[in-house]
């Protein structure tokens, strides 16, 4: 086992959440290429290079610590969602950070270090990663805007200064990722460790419906082509064509309304919303999608309104390496015997796409209450360390 | 009949359209307390002193055109929608303003000019004459915020420094108001002028639905507390429960939504949204909001979501006063025989509050297609001379 240290790397976890803190809990607010997040990746990289790694900021924001020569990568993603917790994404990289300089003080083997950009999709889903793995291309990526209308290109370029260019995945011999599980499972269960044994696959579609705006007092009401009603029969109509699809692990989300002009005395002219859904199975993913498509052009015609589908971002299921989850579970059951399980991931992750380079595996620990992409998501320190330890069994098992 | 001059009407309501103007037809964006909105009033205001009438801003930014002694009250409101159309309310203040300084010029009767505030609803509803009629206290305004949290109270106190007291209602014999149709009635039968027999009543009550806000993948559909499936089902449901208790004439809308966070892959763990219905009866209006009241517990109820209403802004239904509106009547005869009705007003109008001072009155000429609260809104300028002259028609009747 490599000798972690885990007071440094709680104390790390901790630094890193004054970065955007959101003064509620341990809340935090750092979203992309926002002020806090640059700033928490301006001080990571100087942890890299305190570890003996080599900072290099690739041209979309990922942050990688590399170390010389071929490497196994691990990390995760140290922004966050618009109101989010203080683990996400950062427990897997500061993890990462320790087991790789731990590593690197005890004669280890080399351990590479990333933190990747927009994992929580302001952007789109996984952003940074995505298109570091080729299922984004960065033209693509350069077109897309966030919710406020703000666009990627210009994003990016605020770290251009520092970018260099994108990092060889040839280099890096797999990925592991620590992760909170973000959902009830394990904390139900008083389990303390999950290897993951597959991630679900997700789609997110933008859907506008384009009616008549107009007054709300002397506007009868069959004479009107309201974008909200339709996007709340659209809603009805997808929960009941959803029943005969789904399997109980399924979810789908409508997370984001835009009205259009959003004053109660004026009928909506616009709805602009995203659609959301996520499964184990690819084949369910396209019925799902058949389904919203033809449900919404359903409700456009029958109200007269015209639609339109924005760029659907979407990631394929994936099975994690057995390799490399054969590591994690030998880990596991040195670290918390009788306290592990395998469970698959019901939330996207970085790992996803890097499964397109290289043979990839995670690892979970609980969230509280299964609460996540809130200021009050939390896991307990000793769960925390466990964590830690199970990455510090399983690496040396990976090496040579 | 008062000589007015069409002229000098048309060009004064054009370059009150210059206020704000959205560079988009003839559109205007010129919101309750704008820097456009306020730059119009003091416009307007040198435009009253030049025809012989006080200005006078009373504390909540109502802006007056005073002639001394007793005299009727003419205008309406210059305040737009967040995307409003150049006629709507600017139309009734300019041509009072061409009625009062025409009468001067020719010794004719005595007339008062008004253009009250936020009648587009920014804060309220009528905000500005609910406020000077009584029906609104101040110290409620006052406690009003707009859609982006922005403060009445705050917001009236840019005006402070022109502001005096209250106007002395008892100095006006009665109220005349001519608007835009804001409908299709006259439009699709080809009239030119509609006298109004009546004004709907309108409430309007702010509605929340709190949930519980969590990640979107991780979160069993039947362990969610979703704020915006709440607001789906609410809107089913009403639409549902309404349809044996209302008439063709009620309307009904929910017209500004807002989610919290608002993230695709957030389920939404507040809905706060804007719900308001209008028509002829008051019984109507109050069974209407009982069913809002109950579909809205048993939604919340069902999903173990908590509810709240915010305070509920209401107009009672309004009768016109039959001498006023027997002189419109004889004006419209004369200006366009054969081209002009009586039909109620679906639209809610400062006259609702005033009715409650004064004897009131109210005109309509036709929107071009129904079309209002749009920057596509128009009137053809025949049609706006010929509500002019109905008025010019019409005060000299009413005096003494």
């Amino acid at each position: 086992m490599i000798p972690v240290n885990p007071d440094r790397f709680l104390q790390d976890l901790h630094t890193l959440r004054g970065f955007g803190a959101a003064g509620l809990g341990k809340g935090v607010v750092r979203p992309a290429f926002s002020e806090a997040d640059i700033a928490a990746r301006k001080w990571l990289a100087a942890r890299f290079a305190e570890a003996g790694l080599t900072p290099h900021f690739d041209p979309v924001g990922n942050l990688f610590g590399l170390a010389e020569g071929p490497s196994l990568l691990m990390g995760s993603h140290s922004d966050s969602q618009p109101e989010g917790g203080w683990l996400d994404g950062a427990l897997g990289v500061i993890a990462a950070l320790e087991v790789a300089r731990a590593a690197r003080d005890s004669g280890g083997p080399p351990v590479s270090v990333v933190s990747f950009q927009d994992e929580e999709g302001r952007f789109g889903v996984t952003t940074g990663s995505a298109i570091w793995s080729g299922t984004l291309p960065l033209a693509e990526a350069d077109a897309l805007v966030d919710h406020a209308g703000i666009g990627f290109a210009a994003e990016r370029a605020k770290l251009a200064d520092l970018a260099g260019d994108f990092v060889d995945p040839g280099r890096f011999t797999g990925f592991l990722e620590l992760h909170i599980e973000q959902g009830p499972t394990l904390d139900s269960t008083g389990g303390q460790i999950g290897v993951v044994t597959d991630i679900v696959g997700i789609r997110d579609m933008r859907i506008t419906f384009d009616g008549q705006q107009n007054h709300a007092g002397t506007t009868p009401m069959h004479l009107r082509r309201d974008a909200f009603q339709a996007l709340a029969a659209f809603t009805a109509e997808i929960n009941a064509h959803f029943s005969g699809v789904v399997t109980p692990a399924t979810v789908w989300t409508i997370g984001h309304v835009a009205l259009h002009p959003n004053a109660s005395s004026i009928v909506a002219g616009r709805a602009v919303f995203s659609m959301q859904w996520r499964d184990g199975s690819a084949e369910r993913l396209d019925r799902m999608e058949e389904i919203i498509r033809t449900v919404a052009s359903e409700v456009a015609d029958a109200r007269d309104l015209s639609l339109s589908f924005g760029p659907m971002l979407g990631l394929q299921p994936v099975a994690m390496d057995r390799r490399l989850f054969a590591a994690l579970e030998e880990g596991a059951r040195q670290v918390a015997p009788g306290r592990w399980q395998i469970l698959p991931s019901g939330a996207l992750h970085d790992s996803t796409n890097l499964s397109n380079l290289m043979p990839v595996a995670m690892l979970f620990v609980p969230s509280i209450g299964g609460i996540s992409h809130a200021f009050a998501e939390d896991t307990a320190e000793d769960d925390l360390v466990a964590g830690l330890r199970v990455l510090a069994h399983a690496v040396p098992r990976l090496s040579g």
